[in-house]
């Protein structure tokens, strides 16, 4: 069957294809990039699931509004009160997790063709589904204070791109941050050149190390959309997240999300907002913190013990990703092939990437233990040896 | 913010607003879609829901395969097999109700100018869904035992469709159910003409009179695409459908998945599962099968008593629609002003054709009382009375 032109060019994810050479016990992967299920409050979430089927019965299971069950867009509005960011409720559509709300943002507002900036190296979920929407993409560099400031403005200036889509805090693949200064010039240039910034912020709330930055949404003088999940806060098996999108656009976007899939399940949205309301939220983040700040260090340790010192390596302060650069001579797919020899697995860097750029990986600190993550890196580090020697 | 140019033309949900028209309390509402929401199983749901969380626990909260949960694809491919439809698990996509999977179909097949003939009147989430992908609908009659076979052949045989998007029992609108020589009629005339049936079932189950007749699918040489839906045979606010698409196609359908929202909400497929497999669904359905007879032989006779003879409308043999025809020069929108003075509400027909015709109107009789019903139907017909007058 004759399928249509947009779906040239976009392959399988990636990932999810190495997931599948990955998934044999053996192998100690670091390729996926799932939060660790110890994380997820099952109980609590048993008990608000409890709670919302005798309080509200079939109106729990009936058809819903396409904007989202009202007390969690107000749960979200206040939440961002606290990051000194006005939200108003109906300023936020609640979505099948945030690849929705990515996919939302596409479908209102790009054309075949336009250009659009996005960071190097660059989420891939939204490298797929910015390119159904014809993205002409705009690679921009990162450096470690996030992404290169002076690099946005020459290729705003030249490209005229109407949209930079960005990761600001602990970016996937890269675990990168961007710092005070960089949040600010972002802001100031996306006013500048008229662009809308697109800001993607799953981790946000993931800071283990340094110091509480809000979203580049707070320093904007111009229209932006910032996108959030419950995935990494709570649990991404609920597929909530939600798109805050001031300005006009949100009726572009309810009828885009009408299209899509009427409305997000009211079911996991009534027991979603159950779970927040009844529970102290911040001290269940603050867990996973903890949590993810011993596996960080961890593998930060044994990445210092063990690896080649040509491996240059990103030490994140939150997030779940942790980001390796081979001397630029070096395939990581050919690495990838024998680290699986070596049982241990991780992301090869291309597919991250919109010019194939092939001497990167990416290492996901969150999933597997303590023990393993140390067992992991070893081994990984003897393979890095035998391939750089 | 300027929006994308598959956003010219699409208006926000037509019924939705009029849903917000007709939700004073005083008001008798046929206008909706929604089931009745004592047809939901709610406290079977609860206890699936507890066994799931009591059993799975952190695992239905985990990331998922785009492609569904397991359990429940070979579910729903057992289903089939009693129906004599030989369908692999593999075959089955996971959607985020069947509204998705339409916009999946849409995603993976449509470009845009591309031809797909569509039933006259049709179903109004098909057309805001194929319209951002631009299609050029080619529009085909209904007439009792379902689409005129003759016009559909002779539309064909003129434009070339590839696709014809269809669903043919106890449609949405009108409730029209097609016949088994219309069925065998269609299947004949996809593989002559060498044009796609997208096959739309979400109300085949609901059948509550005459005789039992299979999918189109069933008698197709041909490659065709079959959705299906758990909205109406258990509850729609879990948002679970499925496409069931042979033939090649199911590798497109799983990227645009995955652009789209990665998967649906591992949580839901796994409550869903667990009710059907711990519960006599067949049961349940007959349950909903004879509360919606009792409101549809409600409304049939209310109808014959009060309306004027010059309104014709469908008696359906299942489903939740039934369809009213006014007289050529009679709009339906005019008669609904009127109606909502007298506290009575339907959706006139006009949004369910793409060339806009506007002598009809829907009337829902699964969601109102009996009592309502009766009621309501009396104030519609003292107001079709005076507007015919």
């Amino acid at each position: 069957m004759k399928t249509a032109d947009r779906m040239q060019g976009v392959h399988r994810s990636y990932i999810r294809e190495i997931l599948k050479v990955t998934a044999r016990p053996e192998i100690i992967s670091f390729a996926g990039g799932l939060p660790h299920p110890d994380s997820f409050p099952a109980e609590r979430v048993a008990a608000a699931a409890a709670r919302v089927f005798a309080e509200e019965g079939a109106s729990a299971l009936q058809y819903s509004t396409t904007e989202g069950y009202a007390p969690l867009r107000k749960w979200i509005a206040d939440r961002y009160a606290r990051q000194g960011l006005t939200v108003a409720p109906d300023d936020i559509l609640i979505t099948t997790g945030s690849q929705q709300a990515l996919d939302m943002a596409g479908r209102a507002l790009l054309n075949r063709g336009d250009a659009i900036v996005i960071e190097r190296p660059g989420y891939l979920g939204a490298i797929q589904c910015f390119s159904m929407y014809g993205a002409d993409f705009k690679p921009v560099d990162l450096v470690s204070t996030g992404v290169d400031v002076d690099m946005l403005e020459s290729v705003l200036k030249r490209t005229g791109a109407r949209y930079f889509y960005a990761v600001p805090s602990f970016q996937n693949p890269s675990g990168i941050s961007y710092d005070k200064e960089t949040r600010k010039a972002v802001a100031e240039l996306m006013a500048r050149y008229d662009c809308v910034l697109i800001e993607d912020n799953p981790y946000g709330e993931l800071r283990f190390l340094g110091e509480d930055v809000p979203p580049v949404r707070c320093y904007m003088q111009s229209p932006s959309i910032l996108l959030g999940s419950f995935s990494k806060m709570v649990a991404p098996g609920m597929r909530l997240g939600w798109i805050y999108a001031p300005d006009g656009l949100m009726d572009s976007l309810v009828r885009a999300k009408q299209a899509s899939d009427l409305h997000t399940a009211s079911l996991t949205q009534s027991i979603l907002y159950r779970y927040l309301a009844d529970n102290d939220v911040d001290a269940h983040i603050a867990s996973i913190r903890e949590r993810y700040k011993t596996h960080r260090d961890i593998m930060v340790a044994a990445i210092r013990e063990h690896f080649p010192e040509e491996v240059a390596t990103t030490e994140p302060e939150g997030g779940m990703f942790l980001w390796c650069t081979l001397p630029e001579t070096v395939s990581a797919e050919s690495v990838f092939q024998e680290a699986i020899k070596h049982n241990v697995a991780f992301v090869p860097g291309k597919p991250f990437y919109v010019d194939g750029t092939d001497n990167t990986f990416r290492l996901n600190f969150s999933n597997a233990s303590p023990d393993r993550i140390e067992e992991g890196i070893a081994r990984l580090g003897k393979c890095l040896r035998d391939c750089l020697a």
